[in-house]
């Protein structure tokens, strides 16, 4: 699968989680919804781990859920692999959604398609159930602020 | 602005938000943050009243509380045109972020691009801020379930 | 309907075209297909002669032609407001296709929903038919370069 | 990589060249510019061979070039895996711009994320240059319509 090489994460998994509950706490609130699972060269995995207040009419989880962890997908690599600027914003987002997807654990592979000096595009390919089938897609921008001076 | 012709709603924002209420508790658990504000011929008004729980790091409103209000525009735009149906369902929805919004009033001002029996397009202008400058705009669809045979 | 208030144009339409027809020979090769028709503070109007050459499987305009049609949307844009860097480049852009087009003129209402120092948001409603409905809408950002210095 | 499972190829990749001439000649004109290189179960791989026609300003292969490879990427996923009609159209393609590609051969690895019985939902790769790397990704929608009834 084509993607950017030569990419390398300069943060684990748990220096993200870490870094997500300090500078997010409106992520997960009294919860551990939403973690990251693993951060590789190039990429990440996120987990959604969805209950009852995830879920929209239908008995199925929101899209709003889906869409969250899509983003929080693309901040990780971010914040991985262009250093814990917490202030990289997203741009764009565009989400497909094909199947639905019952509470308990989703998983969101992610990977980066382009880093650049002011830019980060990745998709994410969401998958839940027994079988892990994608029920859903998502590609996104970052926008990732200048460098800042580091001052005394 | 040139959008589809000929389109009458079949509920008012107050029946629209007694039905959300009903049939989708989770969205506002115990606070009315999401509110139906207008539904008119093509289109709707909905409000976020964001609060510190909206927040993402920066203390700007988060990517996913703007992306929820653009999904509900698009759903009280289906449920006020089409039947008060709730298992229609977001099949794709694409969001740019603009610009910074502040905690305060968020409103997004939806419009129908089409209204087709299985598809409904719609796209969300989502203003903010004392001089209501575009914060974010949406386009999605939503996927409208064949209509259920009345059964006694 | 909301949009960035106070910009204002550095070129007109007739100059857009000449700069369109120099640096982007490709665009129109021997036909005038493609025309920017007015420009207006915050926008811009662009136009596609469809005739049977757009044509894809059905006898309706191709996806590909309305697309190039909104690219193009975006482009002048950039050039009549931010300068005529012919370099600017798209670097995402969504369209939704809503109904068929015949042949004949086609309509790009183009508008600036963001101008940065380095990005520019648009969206654009592609209009067709006697009664101009809405044919495809598309949303998209381009990149703007770094104004490059003026060297005698 | 995940994607759908159980999917089964009807036509080859010649066959779907041979019915992109008869159906969409519009596509190809005179030269043979787009071709479908592979079918296999779940996806394609399409080729453009980019001469100075597909060039935009910068020398590079341009946006409406790259977005036809992604809907034909799309279409022949449809034509191979849900049968030749060629009457499916794209209701929604959103692609990233990632690198610039200059004129050769343009590959799009195509898998098919979700085939329903209306709705296709599939993502593209776009590869380029020595080293094959990304130069675009996009996501699509075709539209499937009903099966047509054969008549004698």
């Amino acid at each position: 699968m084509p993607e950017q090489h030569g990419l390398t994460p300069t943060m684990t998994a748990n220096e993200v989680n870490d870094l997500l509950k300090q500078v997010y706490p409106q992520l997960n609130e009294q919860y551990d919804f939403y973690r990251v699972t693993e951060v590789f060269p190039g990429g990440c995995t996120v987990r959604l781990n969805a209950d009852e207040r995830h879920l929209r009419p239908g008995g199925t989880v929101s899209g709003p859920s889906l869409f969250t962890l899509a983003d929080i997908g693309g901040y990780v690599c971010v914040l991985s692999h262009a250093g814990p600027d917490a202030l990289s914003v997203t741009t764009n987002l565009n989400i497909s959604f094909m199947r639905k997807a019952e509470a308990g654990p989703i998983d969101g592979h992610c990977r980066i398609l382009k880093l650049g000096k002011s830019l980060m595009v990745f998709d994410i390919d969401i998958v839940a159930g027994p079988d892990r089938q994608t029920v859903a897609h998502a590609t996104g921008t970052y926008s990732i602020p200048p460098k800042r001076q580091t001052t005394r």
